[in-house]
């Protein structure tokens, strides 16, 4: 028998607005583990770019202040501990890669929720995408993680989705990637580039079309393996 | 037709190792979610007894100190914001109260981790148990979450599972419950006192078979109905 394919997750932190979205990132694992195949987390070990109280509503941390938290160490509740930094991660060690969804990837992967097409990339996220992207392993991103990808691939014109937001949209396009609309149980598939996003929490109403979008997504991931 | 079946869910913060487990949570929300019926989270307002880096699995925080965390601002990284303050809880508006896992709730839900038997039951929480079983909803708890209904119910002499862990297992008997083993995809029913726990994490390898067991619990407490 072959060995099972091996999913490289990378996390953003805890939260929905200052870090991963929990419910999107826990799906993802469940879709891979339900097929048979495996994963590994991995997050950056670099500060948020804030801390929000998800009950309130309101900004508790910034960058600097000393009561902002770490990516890793948030990142590592949803994984129950067993996570990497992402220097750690080799593409050549996974199948594929691939990127939840939630604030924390257009504030803490890269500074898009700030800068829009304008923003920077984490330099160990860039790394690990350029090396998976080299590499030919398949690349993954729900929800807003796509913006990401249209950072560090727009150059190789990725087709991508964000479900049907318009201004996203637009930022991707000016990244020179090629934005596609598509619904919450689907997934929009780049062939060539061998890149593979569905919009999740951009257009779910609950957390069975979420499961149902990773679903889809890790399927068309592994047609491309 | 007649209205979906609804849940209560208590969250006790957000992550294994200072709350709850977020794969725990997060699967049994799905599997409420995938049977068509409705669910509300709850978390105390209250502080965490302690708060963990999950990276490093060091102490970074105890009861007192300025940086610690509160378990309803934590838990609503779980809910997506969407939680009310367990104080708003009254039974006569669900089916069902359910309890995820994780130390949470032997920290923070009651301080079962620290007392043992002789452990103490957060107010809120231990007016929502016992409004809930006079009400006669459906009661569920998963993994060591079991523990804080022997503390509070234990004087009906209900019956629970934690899985095979024989210390926790002497501490449930001590508060007056029952114990019985339990697989990791079977679910302990008590019809009488309408109890029913599963081990999840207790036992699982995976988050395959957490959602296996959530689904398991769920269906069962839905019979109970």
């Amino acid at each position: 028998m072959m060995n099972a394919p091996k999913f490289a997750i990378v996390l953003s932190g805890c939260g929905v607005y200052d870090g991963s979205e929990i419910q999107e990132a826990v799906a993802l694992m469940l879709a891979i583990d339900e097929r048979g195949c495996e994963y590994q987390c991995f997050a950056p070990n670099t500060w948020q770019a804030r801390t929000m109280d998800h009950f309130t509503g309101e900004s508790t941390a910034i960058a600097g202040d000393a009561d902002n938290r770490n990516v890793l160490a948030e990142s590592a509740r949803i994984a129950r501990g067993n996570i990497l930094d992402l220097r750690e991660f080799h593409a050549d060690d996974f199948d594929a890669i691939v990127f939840p969804g939630g604030f924390g990837a257009a504030l803490n992967l890269s500074d898009f929720a700030v800068r829009g097409a304008e923003c920077e990339v984490n330099e160990e996220v860039k790394r690990a995408i350029e090396e998976s992207y080299a590499a030919k392993i398949v690349i993954g991103a729900m929800c807003i993680a796509p913006v990401v990808l249209a950072r560090v691939l727009g150059k190789h014109k990725v087709k991508l989705t964000i479900g049907r937001d318009k201004d996203t949209a637009k930022g991707i396009c000016k990244m020179g990637a090629v934005h596609q609309e598509c619904a919450v149980d689907e997934a929009c598939v780049d062939d060539e580039n061998r890149v593979v996003t569905t919009p999740a929490y951009m257009l779910a109403k609950s957390i069975k079309q979420v499961y149902q979008g990773a679903g889809v997504l890790v399927d068309e991931m592994l047609e491309l393996m």
